[in-house]
């Protein structure tokens, strides 16, 4: 049995446990206060092309999306997404819970488009019965999309352009961020969101970390007190440099996007793969995501050999499913698996 | 020039003024713990033939809605209600600073159907993500809808029988309910509501009182402690007696539906004179709302003759837009709008 | 028996009544929209010598101080108030809910002193731990107090020097304004509160109106978008030109302070005689309550002619209560009541 | 130069890391329903004798005292606290950001006494302003308490009959259980604790985990869906079994305590020291943390030799700080300080 179901079953990326045994009875500030945070939140600012980027580094993204949205809006202010984003659907109203409502656009592909975002804003701003309805107060995006597929420069460009228009802050969800920059589809890279988004994380659980997100906010101080805020919402660990130690090992060398190519290669070899044995795509895969729609038969033979995530039910009996590949995928692994397959 | 913005524009029944000055300088114990609200809450009962109902007087709808969902929800669970729905749509995210998410079903001319419900709900309760996901916690409709539409009582007995097969509250929102039960079209009674919702709102700010909406919750003490939700939500008047006083006169001698028939009356005079004049409507009218679809000609010939209020643009230039009439609307009045518009 | 249990128990002043019967049939905007609401906005701007300034009718005490502190903290900041001040003891964890935490300093005669506030918040800024705790945001006071005592003139140009020397805004409750600034013992006016104050509220509720509150901002538009926030607080009433009805009435030749005036010298009276019948106060009554603290046998004496409201039980016995007089409360009443208490 | 600021300054214990490096590369399920999150669950289950008792595996203990309060409490309820109590003070006003209020009274050596919980909760039920004022929903102490002090057992047994006759759950913070449990003056086990309480947690982060707080319900499912909850509040880590697998460390053949009793013996060793070097205590030191009384002359000399953490300003110029040891704590390193402070 092969599992595909998430790009985090697996632990951390070797570098980062060594580092943690030989810095594990070093004393440390706590709260993120000390040296290796410090050394982790320079390391990603020059990634980013973003010298005075003020980074909070967080456990989870759930975590990341609700404290940052908390942080952002006033009360009177939504979060434009997708209707497919995570915070819409899968992240159980944290984003309400913070009081603030999800203005939910159709997507397409997963994603946002420009377009859409300036006809709803400025339909908005000029409706009459606007101030009896939640302002559009930020605009939420996650690259990749929880569809595995990627926006373009250009298409980010234009969000971006549309936002600043607008004053909206742009935010992006990074919780698979290596994932899309080391995309071969990709053509942005890491100093291109840090230029174009207000805030945004680079997520570490999904991509080589235990755990941990580091919200990065190019422009610091834009959002003032966010340290308290962080308290607040229980996201500060006391440990910071737990988090600051695996930041800091994966923005050393290059090894964050590296890690990710390796479980692209991975999910580019097991999609062709499936391809040939005549699976078809909801979404055509460019990361390390694959979403497949399956006939009942398929789905039947293909649970023979693998567990996956069951993503919709069609109603016409089919169903779309997510098989998922990580940096520690082996391309043995996925070879194996397709023998399996063609097998039996 | 004729005023359709809306059925609040006039201040309340002469028979509530009377009475206020009668009562003005009469000492009365606050916060609704006085012998006319202990009276308005007898008759409402009797009305309502739920003769242990818990009833509480509230200032207005928004109120009324966020106060009451956030006292019947608990953090995990969210209010499903049509898109259309007033919570969702033009309450200014009120339900989200309570905390809770709206779970937004399509509508089917402003109404949420049972079959719809049953099957949103069971989906999401056999989901495998489903413990990622706001829980369904009760059932939001409106009575008459935002569109002027009529739940059937077959309809109201179908959701409410799918809600308490599945332990969901039904709430139903009554800003409007007057204009709904005096209804021609409408086949259900104030008994019906009370057998079938779990909490329902019974409006006097736009049937006939200054302001104040009772809202009835026919199995008393199913939410504890809901006077001190009430006071921590802004919604307890110190001089509870001036809601008290409203709703005793509006349920005396069946003033409330009374004067809800001369509206219907009104509002029935005033399509039949626009369909013969040519015009079209959104939804067909039934109660004292009439949507109205106009191109752009005839809303520059309207505009000329009478006030009303914009609701939607389409896409092909054309608009609708609500013409409203209430308790206090004169046949007099739509005759001489008639006229004019015919003349003109 | 006579009932002194709150400045609440009648209705409006009767020219409030009189106009309303005379408006009640003329149409008007919603929402506060219209043409009264208007007037009364500039009879309170000319009044507070305040030519700029914002204002929001609405509905009442804790409406008003939710929906206001709300508006103008940030997710990491509090409200300083007494231990004593209203929201933190009897508005049912209305700032709480909101999400916000009432950051409290022991109180002088219900009074927070400028020497207080300052030495809290010099010592929070300095404190190294500050970043794990509730920022002070904003400082809340009323006037007159809770427990019906006045700040002076002086008192409170110290508070707003020190909250403006920290760029704190200055909040004052003013449930009871009129009887504060109609007090022969009070040394500042409306356009002293306008002046010192970031925000205030001018009670109607309590002198001379059926229900209402006006918010006032000298400095509009130092919260954006309140009108929205309001609307989200279900503190937005449909028939908002009956909030400002009542605001026009009280504020035209100056009724406002007039009635109150009324109220102040039925209170001084009520308080000469119980003095002069062996009557000890807990606060020197300065205002329209007046707090005594009996023993067992005033308590059984006092209650045999009078209602009034229990405030606090002390240890060795005795108890505090209140007696309120209102605008509404006549010299012979009081003078009928303290010859029946000498008589007994 | 020594450093005592906290007991959260080193990693984890090596058996922790050893055995994270063997499951690395093995795959587990998500969000904590993984083999070895059941095996702890299991273990910790046994340590309590609790073999119901339902288990959460959160992050850190602010994070778990929001969740769970938010959790536990409905709209109208607080959480009664010593003034102390970390909640109140230095969690960044959490409890209020999920809506409610922390009721305090005043504490003795940290701790809430039975008799104080009892007398306030009689009193507020028969208050005549109850309804006005937030309801006591729950009891939180912690143990050991913000100042290192201990609940005897017949302490906690009579809090918990106050709590339970009164029907409020009585919640235990326990970041430090460890340091409780394995102290010498302590009476009381762990099995108490789950008899006694009804949601306490046990606390990794401070007692050898890098992070985590095994939050324990003895009686399973008391709160419905509290998976969801977590999920909302971003308590629920992707690898929970980085979290699993910690406490089944620390489970595994007694470590816990075994590790909790080396910082109690340095504790001990340290406060004997300093009490024969003249210092003196503002608590009886009786865990792993020691609160100092300093004045001027010693605050300096044992600044030259230590680090460790500021608590309180007096007004006589005197400080109160905090030393604290930890597992990692060797007793040479104590010997070591002892000597230099001695030497110089």
């Amino acid at each position: 049995m092969y599992h595909f179901d998430s790009d985090y079953m697996e632990g951390a990326h070797p570098a980062i446990l060594e580092r943690m045994a030989a810095e594990n009875f070093h004393k440390h500030d706590g709260y993120g206060c000390d040296g290796i945070c410090d050394s982790a939140r320079r390391r990603i600012r020059e990634a980013c092309g973003a010298p005075e980027a003020e980074i909070h580094l967080l456990s989870g993204g759930t975590q990341a999306n609700a404290t940052m949205i908390k942080a952002l809006l006033r009360p009177f202010e939504g979060a434009v997404a997708a209707d497919t984003g995570h915070i819409n659907l899968h992240e159980a109203g944290s984003i309400e819970a913070t009081g603030h409502k999800v203005l939910t656009l159709p997507h397409t592909d997963g994603k946002l488009s420009a377009e859409a975002v300036a006809s709803y804003v400025d339909a908005f701003r000029t409706d009459g019965n606007r101030d009896h309805m939640v302002w559009p107060g930020m605009v939420y995006i996650s690259q990749p999309t929880e569809y595995g597929t990627l926006y373009s420069l250009a298409e980010l460009e234009a969000l971006s352009r549309v936002c600043r228009d607008r004053a909206l802050p742009l935010y992006m969800d990074g919780a698979r961020l290596g994932y899309a920059l080391a995309a071969p589809a990709c053509d942005m890279t890491l100093r291109d969101v840090a230029r174009l988004c207000d805030i945004f994380y680079i997520g570490g659980t999904k991509c080589g970390a235990l755990l941990g997100e580091a919200v990065v906010i190019p422009r610091a101080g834009m959002i003032p007190h966010l340290f308290t805020t962080v308290k607040q919402q229980g996201a500060l660990l006391a440990k910071g440099w737990v988090l600051g130690l695996q930041f800091d090992t994966l923005f050393t060398d290059g090894l964050y996007l590296d890690i990710a190519r390796q479980a692209l290669a991975a999910a580019t070899r097991l999609a062709e793969g499936l391809a040939a044995a005549g699976y078809r795509f909801a979404f055509k895969p460019v990361t390390n995501q694959i979403f497949l729609r399956l006939d009942p038969g398929q789905l039947e033979k293909l649970s023979a050999h693998a567990t996956f995530s069951p993503w919709e039910r069609l109603d016409n009996g089919c169903e779309i499913v997510r098989m998922a590949t990580s940096w520690a995928t082996s391309m043995e692994e996925i070879e194996a698996f397709l023998e399996d397959l063609a097998r039996r």
